[in-house]
């Protein structure tokens, strides 16, 4: 009975709730640091889901978001009959839906500074974002260092520092893997693609994330991927 | 005993948390939209905050906000010891400190749209917010209208139209005022000064929106503030 087994190991996890239906719809793995962030709480809390993979920039790309969310951008998540999107809001609501895995930090100081770091990635850091945008298999050391994106990449190791040492036990940034180190992951994949110096303890913070089982299954599916998007992929 | 019948009328509210003490650094009223929406939660649910003015763009602004957050931007909650910063991280963290409130709405279906239509806010519509910056003091009728302003505005109408028809009930976006509305009053607010023609049904939203108390009182201030900012003043 397969099915009874699959169902006592999920039971902690999914509650009563047997008629789950999860289903993420993201973009490319190489690319799309949006995808990437609800996908790694999904996969680093163990919530089962189907992935439904939207190659970006293709001519139907467009079109075939238009399916399933009007916002016209990934990610999307279809819960049962609900769509939920936006990177931000399909978090708080796996963490609503999940309260006993803590994908926030348990303590409300933590899990309030948690929220803030998110947003502040969520809505800026933008000059980074721009200049340095997320490329797994690529390797573009010392490239994209406008004098913005400079700034951002102090502020991303001033918020590291602080957290790391205030809540993180110097281990994730609120100590056990969180949303909030899924929303910097993309950050650490940049800092690697564009050759970022660190100082030791936030360097040592980027190994830790590479080698969550989580971000390592989803940059090894990066390097697999077959499509990509020419305009990314150079510097000039 | 004044301080006693405060405690009493705050009692449902602040529950048992006597030492309470919320201030908010927000920015100039008539152009900090990121300002207004937590302003316009903590004034429509009845959470009492000290505010600390801080008007942009002056020389001192930058070093001013500072003060209270590395992030450099307003708006930040300081509950007790505790900082918050992002419009959003203090919307969820109030949420959370008020659950009897329903600052979000109460079914989870409409509380995961709420939250998605705001981070839709949030990291997203930049070209209205780009090429229509609020200025509740100005009338700009028909400035502003870049293609991108114009694809944002029918996107905004496309998400008032499905709130409001699937859980408004036609009143606010999820039928009782929310973070919702408060997350798109400054869009309501753009719409006035921009002029922009809106169904009649959308028309109606507005004027519910300018008409709540909360709503009414920040308007009223940016009037009466004093400090301007010239480069948005003015549309070539």
């Amino acid at each position: 009975m397969q099915n009874t087994d699959l169902q006592t190991v999920l039971a902690p996890i999914l509650g009563d709730d047997k008629k789950h239906s999860f289903r993420l719809v993201i973009g490319n793995k190489n690319y799309s640091s949006w995808s990437m962030r609800p996908w790694l709480v999904m996969k680093a809390f163990g919530v089962p889901f189907e992935e439904i993979y939207v190659p970006l920039y293709h001519p139907d790309s467009t079109q075939r978001i238009s399916e399933y969310s009007l916002s016209g951008r990934v990610p999307v998540l279809l819960a049962d009959e609900l769509i939920v999107w936006d990177s931000l809001a399909i978090c708080e609501y796996l963490a609503e839906r999940f309260p006993s895995q803590n994908m926030w930090p348990e303590s409300q100081a933590a899990r309030a500074t948690a929220r803030s770091i998110c947003a502040e990635m969520h809505s800026g850091l933008n000059q980074l974002r721009s200049a340095m945008p997320m490329n797994i298999r690529a390797s573009f050391p010392g490239k994209g260092r406008t004098a913005g994106a400079q700034a951002d990449i102090g502020r991303v190791g001033e918020i590291w520092e602080d957290c790391l040492s205030t809540y993180g036990a110097h281990r994730f940034l609120f100590g056990d893997f969180s949303i909030a180190d899924a929303y910097f992951a993309p950050v650490v994949m940049r800092f690697k693609t564009y050759g970022v110096s660190l100082a030791p303890a936030l360097q040592a913070y980027c190994e830790r994330v590479e080698h969550h089982p989580a971000v390592s299954e989803w940059v090894k599916a990066a390097h697999e991927e077959k499509e990509s998007i020419a305009k990314f992929d150079q510097f000039d």
